[in-house]
């Protein structure tokens, strides 16, 4: 099946299994399927999706059994953030035209009654795709793990893992400009030269490397005072000795363990608690959901003009047709992706 | 050697070895010995202890290794908080009679320049032992992660281990009093039925009960807000599920790990970094001596009234004379107190 966008049809994903928490998803997860184009009622938008957002959370959603938040059920559509087109109108704050970010998931189209839209584009913004990206939820994540759980000082030194990925280009690049030593972990040697080269990190060490904890020892010669846990495993046991007295780590994501990953051998917890106690680690969990109420509107305030001036720099890995998405999302996971990843789902 | 305190004598302790990290110490790890009493020079006071104070973290201070304080070495005199009387004084600030709290050690007299005394108690403290108990370190502890971490409010759920104990029994009873449902933790049946019927606590589990897990789980019928980590272990394990989001740990101890205690089977931290994530908890380790400066005299302030007023009961664990420190020491490490451990070391 390969069904352009129209004007005619709604192209969507639906679930039809979940995936056992220790797997890895396949492309039978979702069915595509084409259903009509829903019409806007009394009050309400119809939304037409031009970008949607690929992103690690997604993989918990696919488990049968609910966590943070609702699991998608069988039947439903694919969630996901979205940049979209309104098409059609009958709400008195949006017109024919508007860009909007909103949770479209998977799909061509949606009705929307305001609720759940997250923000209205300024009109002309450059690249709508960055409000899936360092103007949208990565960016936030990027921006509240820093700034608020983080508190940078300067000269201390900042850590983060994925590097190149949609929350580390920029928290890596902000941490820089707020006076911090950064230092990167990405996989290989292209995607080092990056974070070094454009983005500016002091470092990025290479996790792929036999000798990967003592590179990064030898990156940070002084410790680590934020570590933006955005990985677990490996990469974790590698930064643990390194964490420094009073050490923040705010912890965003484990991707590696979405899928399984646990470790073999010794318990570690032990060993954690007892660098907890004795650095006074703080090790806080945040879910950016939870902080738009309080923080978006002082982070799009503070970022917007960083990224839109390009002093912040942005790497999307642009993936083109709602078909495709699938097996974006696997590759993501198993970070085959270079950059924020984005669909280009329509126009 | 069974020798009184004297005007005559130091008698003081001194460590002869260190403890394997995973041992247990003996009391073959100190040696008491004596020698003269030192005179007070200019600017000094001489100091003649009162009270001794035993506390967990004199465990960690008994292996090799420097941890987040430096080790005891060999030939050094055992470290402590005491409650002194000034005997003799060449400083300003401190009049013969005065009682005083410091960290004289395990031993009869020590000289001071005034910089290592913590506090000078009020004049005619009713229960200057309590100044190393619900007034000192122990209670500080228990205030700081109550209402500097744990920050509570009404209603919520608070539990902690070693309920009895020199920490416990005072957070315990300063969560009641800020609105909280108090759940204690406590080994054997006398200790659980004071927790409840002296302490105040709303329930208190055994956890050496077989259905341990169960028990505590009925007791936390709405799940766990604040959990005061001070044991680790078996404990935390039963804890864990029950943690709500936004739950805040603060982290003060854990005993259970000081000497071995690693858990046998899985590891255990992918699934504590997968529930701080998805259930935003903040994990923070603290040290008290850290939050003298900032926190100390609002402490006093907030406690002193409290527990010399009544309203916060405290329980001692008296010990007769300075050599019964170390077995005092090894039975505290076991959970064989009851209350505050306290030596009576002269008058």
């Amino acid at each position: 099946m390969n069904v352009p966008q129209t004007a005619a049809l709604n192209r969507r994903f639906v679930l039809t299994q979940h995936t056992q928490p220790d797997a890895e998803p396949t492309p039978a997860v979702w069915k595509l399927e084409t259903v009509p184009v829903p019409e806007a009622g009394p009050g309400q938008v119809l939304l037409r999706t031009l970008w949607l957002s690929l992103d690690p959370y997604m993989r918990v959603r696919l488990n049968d059994a609910d966590t943070y938040m609702p699991s998608v059920k069988k039947g439903e559509v694919m969630v996901g953030g979205t940049v979209s087109r309104v098409e059609a109108s009958n709400h008195p704050d949006y017109q024919v035209g508007d860009l909007v970010h909103s949770y479209a998931g998977w799909q061509d189209y949606m009705i929307s009654d305001g609720s759940d839209i997250i923000i209205k584009l300024p009109a002309g913004a450059p690249h709508p795709s960055w409000y899936l990206g360092a103007l949208g939820m990565p960016g936030f994540t990027a921006w509240h793990a820093l700034m608020n759980i983080g508190k940078p000082k300067a000269g201390e030194t900042f850590v983060v893992a994925a590097a190149t990925g949609a929350v580390g280009q920029i928290i890596g690049q902000l941490a820089k400009q707020a006076g911090l030593r950064t230092v990167g972990i990405a996989g290989g040697q292209k995607k080092c030269d990056y974070a070094t080269g454009e983005l500016g990190f002091d470092v990025c060490v290479d996790h792929r490397a036999k000798d990967f904890p003592a590179q990064l020892k030898a990156a940070c010669p002084k410790g680590i005072d934020i570590y933006m846990e955005n990985v677990g495993g490996p990469v974790f046991d590698a930064v643990m000795p390194l964490l420094k007295e009073f050490a923040r780590v705010p912890v965003c994501g484990l991707i590696s363990h979405y899928s399984g990953g646990g470790m073999e051998g010794a318990d570690r917890l032990p060993g954690f608690m007892a660098q907890t106690l004795f650095k006074r680690l703080k090790v806080e969990g945040f879910i950016i959901f939870d902080a738009y109420p309080e923080h978006h509107a002082n982070f799009q305030q503070h970022a917007r003009p960083l990224v839109e001036g390009g002093q912040v720099k942005v790497r999307e890995h642009i993936i083109d047709e709602l078909e495709s998405a699938p097996q974006g999302l696997i590759d993501l996971l198993k970070g085959d992706n270079f950059g924020k990843v984005v669909v280009r789902v329509g126009a």
